[in-house]
């Protein structure tokens, strides 16, 4: 056991030891790995100071010693007492973990995608013939990607009025997506088969996608989301390790057609993943992670396999988690049906899509109960109204 | 007259000198300066050297230092002699000039949009109903923008076969997009005028955004293009700044409907810069970037109107460059009318798409004749195979 005290029901016992950034009172913002609601300050515990002592988990991640920095906190935690080298959390700021290269988002939830489907071209077959065959996914804004707990502007863009015009308006529409995200490190590989996703995938978040859907209808063809999707993406601060999610690895649902070889894994990649929802305090959604159609090794193996590297600071987002049920659907305009049965929150309000002020709350855990629990914090961020025209 | 000899039709006179990043022998990689075949070391030189003796140009162009320094450069180049600051343009590497934060493509020429919509879509209206309302974008890969000079890897992917499933192959419809790209410099600013966008782009370089146009087809649908486009853009690497190009803002084509307010300009944004394409030195494309209906002035605008801003390091692709003639159009789509049409090189051979080993040469210039030339370069790959499995 940890010297440092763990509260029963903690997302950060000893099995997780999950990274981020941090800055202590007036010093500059260093590696932090959380424990409870401490964090160890990994550099002044002597521990690889070179990676340790920078603003981003860029380095660390790139350098293929994250198991062993990890492996020396778990050792610094259950040797003698170190108190010089840890903060209470509430001592320090959580900051953004990474500097984001690029970030790409699939949409790999079959349930998702057969909703929207069934919600936008409802007189068509919900899936496309491409859906089966790879995991979608497009480009997304890294420079917007931000820490849980940042401020969301309510984007404007152009909406069509009822003459097909677009006006230049706040968005009407704006959601949310339930996600997880990965984050790669490692140098820059290419061609990355399934089965060794577990060398290039450094550790996972929580991720919000914010996104308008109003803009979006009017911008999305021929080439895909762009301003509905680029104004925020929110990822919750503690990365968690692939290690520390091993034991939670299960099999993912059966693929019918059998895809392509090079998306073909023998082991499994699925994660048995708890997710959960709050709308200004009203559980919204409580799915989980493993009813996702394509896991994230084939989704590293499809974004590489033309050549194009994937390395530290890639970030990929796993797509929108629905599961079968009503309320295991992870956007709003699913929840909703696109507006047509609107949700109640417990304050008796009414909510379609996010007003000003909202606030939502993503969480989610592996284990609990008899197996360690492996917490993820939380994803959150309120909406403040776009800012009026100077 | 600056004391550095130019050659008669340089790309980079005095009224250039444009920015990029070099390695002199055994040092390291530092800011440069081009002037004729020759390249200044700012640093060397003493000035700005915190900003100069970087391995990119991001925090010059964050630091809004750039226009002074360039003018520093060019009392250097007409004061006293200081050969100890030159080097033979042969004598050093150029290397890529900017970290790229995030690479935003447009599809903003009419005619290319056009054509398109023709060889895709040839029972329906060319262009969608919102294309000349805004100019439609998608995000790209930014950590595979690579410079010229760098060999380009044929990318495979899945495409459809005779009954619709896809089969991972490499592709056989490599194409070009001649495009002309512009370096955001500066803090991050959302809401950017139009009329603004002077104060916002540091420089302006040629692009061609490699796509496969069988991979593309297989995947678009309904998020845009991914693998397709994400293995390779290769962009010039001399930086030539706005206030260089500034003589040659010319008049936009007029737009109906007139656009939102949003994207309206009262300055004259459109560039009058020859672009030329050569494949294994057959010329097969001479265009004029003047043609282009969106203007990079409105492009700037578009992308930051939701509130996401833009600073020092994005990086935004006009989208291809086709004039209304046929020897105008800035892809093998187009010039080939999806290989109907195929082109017939130099040596008597035939192209329909790009074959390995086969090498692509985008040049621009503003001005030449009476006024001062502003060029630059080139912007060059060669197709190399796809690797074997392994």
């Amino acid at each position: 056991m940890s010297w440092v005290d763990v509260p029963e029901g903690s997302d950060f016992p000893i099995e997780n030891l999950p990274f981020g950034i941090f800055r202590p009172r007036d010093e500059e913002p260093r590696v932090g790995v959380r424990i409870g609601d401490h964090v160890v300050d990994v550099a002044a515990a002597g521990i690889e100071p070179d990676l340790a002592a920078r603003p981003s988990l860029n380095a660390l991640m790139a350098s293929g010693h994250g198991g062993a920095v990890r492996e020396r906190v778990a050792e610094l935690l259950t040797g003698p007492e170190r108190p010089d080298v840890v903060h209470p959390i509430a001592d320090v700021q959580v900051l953004m973990p990474i500097d984001v290269v690029d970030y790409i988002d699939f949409y790999s939830s079959i349930h998702h995608a057969t909703n929207l489907g069934r919600i936008l071209r409802p007189d068509s077959e919900p899936l496309l013939p491409n859906w089966r065959q790879l995991p979608v996914a497009y480009h997304g804004r890294a420079r917007t990607v931000v820490v849980s707990g940042t401020p969301v502007e309510r984007p404007a863009g152009l909406v069509a009025d009822a003459s097909g015009t677009g006006r230049l308006t706040p968005t009407r529409a704006l959601d949310i997506e339930l996600e997880v995200g990965f984050l790669v490190g490692g140098q820059p590989a290419a061609r990355i088969e399934p089965d060794h996703a577990d060398r290039h995938v450094f550790g996972v978040v929580l991720l919000n996608d914010w996104s308008a859907r109003d803009i979006q209808g009017f911008e999305y063809q021929p080439l895909g989301p762009h301003l509905a999707k680029s104004f925020a993406t929110t990822i919750s601060p503690w990365v968690v390790t692939l290690e520390a999610l091993r034991p939670y690895l299960v099999e993912p649902p059966a693929q019918e057609p059998p895809p392509d070889p090079y998306l073909r894994a023998a082991l499994p990649w699925a994660v048995d993943l708890e997710l959960r929802v709050e709308l200004n305090g009203t559980p919204i959604t409580a799915t989980n992670f493993s009813h996702m159609y394509w896991t994230f090794a084939q989704q590293l193996a499809h974004l590489t396999v033309n050549g194009a590297p994937a390395g530290s600071g890639d970030l990929f987002g796993s797509g929108t988690v629905s599961g079968p049920t009503k309320g295991e659907r992870g956007s709003l305009i699913e929840l909703t049906w696109r507006g047509a049965e609107p949700l109640t929150l417990d304050d008796g309000s009414t909510r379609t899509f996010l007003e000003d002020g909202d606030t939502v709350t993503v969480r989610g855990w592996c284990g609990g109960g008899d197996r360690p629990r492996i917490g993820f914090g939380e994803a959150t961020g309120t909406i403040v109204p776009t800012p009026e025209a100077p």
